[in-house]
């Protein structure tokens, strides 16, 4: 478990055994099954998740009930409510798994603990977030600038491995279109 | 000038006399007149621009010519095309004056220096990205769930004293319609 978080804190930086072991001291490790929630709309959000296993969705349900998926987040990829776990609010988003899902989890104040007592992890997640913002920025400009056709093939071309592995219909509430037509879309 | 960056950065993190005086020899001071290019799509971006007076829009133009507005920035804003900033590539986007602008500029090596000298800034800089990411992903959601006039709606209610200062026209490319539709928009 903890071996995958290394090797993706090393594509940054670069980490000693002591700064590890250190690191690894401020996670801990939670197993979900399918379906289930990591965190769910109107209560505490705990943690940020380090996706070691699986596949999670970041879901918005507007007043109608009608859901739509913020993201998806596979191996590798942090996930939460992040509004929420950085201002200790109520979530206004859910965060449930398409797949049986391991992950490491991160409480604030742990990340917090982090950041400061070791200057090379606050650059890590620097880092992330800058990049984080970055691909968020990409996305509204694809939904500026592209026809959903377009965004589909861009998805496509950006997550190949996260195509196969998602339902159609949660792809459609990605995208912002109809189950039917997203079937019109597909090549 | 630097004042308006110390009471922006104290917003986060108190700064000693030393502390702020070693952070301004990272900055230059740029004055730009409306209409001026701080970055040109094409070309090298070598600052990340901090907007003590004035307005910008960044700008993404598709290969039909077409241009949407990314982002504008107003006073106590960052903005840059960041993408091409941290990877050092060339533009994708430009960034121009809707007013007369007066910037304080951070070359990538400078913001690096500061974050490696200085980890309150690296913390100050966490804070804005962390809340770059969120702002862009709440913009997504209003993209995901919510139609033009909707969008407008909130635009007026997060940034009143934005939509007094921008034209119409650059309104309608932020929010990704036409000007004769922003028009039946508009109270």
């Amino acid at each position: 478990m903890y071996q995958a978080l290394r090797e993706h804190i090393e594509k940054i930086t670069p980490l000693s055994e002591d700064e590890f072991a250190f690191v690894c001291t401020h996670f801990s490790i939670k197993k979900f099954k399918k379906h289930q929630f990591l965190v769910q709309e109107g209560e505490e959000v705990k943690y940020s998740y380090f996706v070691v296993s699986g596949l999670l969705k970041l879901v918005h349900t507007d007043d109608t009930g009608k859901q739509r998926v913020v993201s998806f987040a596979m191996e590798d990829w942090w996930e939460s409510d992040y509004y929420a776990y950085f201002t200790q609010t109520k979530a206004t988003m859910s965060l449930e798994c398409i797949e049986d899902t391991e992950t490491l989890c991160l409480l604030l104040e742990d990340y917090k603990k982090l950041c400061d007592s070791l200057p090379k992890m606050q650059r890590f997640f620097l880092e992330k977030a800058n990049f984080g913002f970055i691909g968020s920025q990409r996305r509204i400009i694809s939904w500026l600038t592209s026809n959903s056709k377009e965004r589909y093939e861009q998805l496509i071309k950006q997550y190949p491995s996260l195509i196969q592995r998602v339902p159609k219909s949660l792809l459609a509430a990605y995208l912002g279109v109809s189950r039917e037509t997203l079937s019109r879309l597909s090549p």
